[in-house]
């Protein structure tokens, strides 16, 4: 198993493919996860756990245990390796129609991908976004929840396959700017630093949770607002976030161009901590 | 194969099951047709078989040819049967992350369910609906489009357990009406015929395209417009319609009802023509 470049756990077996009846492809019916496994240990188990089980309950749908998935991790994981966990948890099968069925057994799939290479260039000079054309929708009710309706994000990504742009940045159909495809986003202005409201849409990174708790080492006091895309043209800093790279600074978005800032670098030595 | 209650082809083969790869998994980066099959015959084929291309194209993928789709349904399918096929185009498989790789192999499922048993009173009497707190997020790069993001309609139809209620009503954030969880709407006002317009969101189905495309066989001039919820309860006659069951008049909803009308059976009348 561990000579497949992908390997996955199907509910703790190697030897079961998904279902054609499971509610996760149907549907979308369920949540994920993507962090870091280092030597064997989810990097951020704790935060990223509670926040699977968070979305699972935004769904209505019961989590695994953290045993459960834990058992998965290091089997499917070795030491002496740094790679990516992707958990995906869906209501389970069911029969056709959306009304989920009244007892369901989610399915849990855990899978390891090789850890991306990332430019050394990204860490030491920022990176390019791109403004993407496909909005997000508001929905107030799934907003922030990591969920399998990932269209949106698909579609986004997919206008721009220049590799000098890492990332998207997306709009709602009223100009507020929400994330990036796989990203969340931040702006410096002075000594505030602010990121968009995820209560109408977007989803709600665990990075992005970090980096707000821990701003004010830098002596900066975040917000969480409605923020137009003239506000991230006219900070001081832009950065995004994922849990896989970290923190990049942003240096170019549309024709508007940033030197160098301290604030990426800042926030990455922060998190390592 | 006979012998189960879900039978189902994965891109024509009985062995397959679901790579735990699939973006349609992943994503819900596909789009999916439901509709009777009599005989061995998809009713309706040619419609529906379009809306499939039409959904393919929207989200950028290329639908398979109505020649191996129709050779699955004959090999999945009896005659002197009555069932439901659905139908799930999905981009295939894929690399962790968003960006469609550059060539996909779109990954077709073919399922056969049981027919539904629709009480005959819903022909005879009509349904009563409930009015679903979930919103109808407007998407407009998806709406119209029967993609495989369809939490939205899950969660709504977990609203309500109650058998006595056939369906809910979807509003948008604004409170137009837009459309049932499995259904599409239609009322009448005089010798007006008005279905909510699905610029903004909502699934465009081939029956409400039918009934849009016969209703001046009775005298009545069609309209698609925003609808609120107001339009609906004054309305002089509601229905509902779909591909498995046709038409069925709305007799309550909210504290609103209706006595028995024509239009249901007018329509299931000329739709069997």
């Amino acid at each position: 198993m561990m000579s497949r470049q992908h390997t996955y756990l199907i509910n703790g077996g190697t030897d079961d493919a998904i279902s054609p009846l499971d509610r996760g492809l149907h549907y979308g019916d369920g949540v994920f996860r993507t962090f870091k496994v280092v030597d064997c240990l989810p990097v951020n188990w704790p935060i990223q756990y509670q926040k699977l089980v968070s979305d699972c309950g935004a769904i209505g749908i019961v989590c695994p245990s953290a045993e459960l998935l834990m058992a998965d991790i290091q089997m499917l994981f070795d030491l002496d390796e740094i790679a990516v966990a992707k958990i995906m948890v869906t209501r389970g099968i069911g029969e056709r129609g959306y009304a989920p069925p009244a007892i369901t057994a989610p399915t849990r799939i855990v899978m390891k991908s090789p850890m991306p290479v990332y430019p050394a260039s990204h860490y030491e000079h920022g990176v390019a976004l791109y403004i993407c054309k496909t909005p997000v929708a508001h929905q107030p009710v799934l907003a922030g929840v990591k969920h399998l309706n990932r269209l949106e994000n698909v579609l986004a990504r997919a206008e721009c396959r220049d590799p000098a742009f890492v990332d998207g940045v997306m709009l709602d159909m009223f100009g507020n700017v929400i994330e990036c495809t796989s990203s969340n986003i931040f702006v410096r202005k002075g000594n505030r630093l602010l990121t968009p409201s995820l209560v109408k849409a977007g989803v709600a990174g665990v990075t992005r949770q970090r980096v707000l708790d821990i701003a004010h080492y830098l002596q900066l006091t975040t917000e969480t607002a409605d923020i137009v895309l003239d506000d991230v043209l006219t900070a001081d800093e832009v950065v995004i976030c994922n849990s896989l790279y970290g923190v990049w600074q942003v240096r170019s978005l549309a024709a508007q161009t940033w030197p160098l800032g301290k604030l990426a670098a800042q926030l990455r030595e922060l998190l390592s901590l």
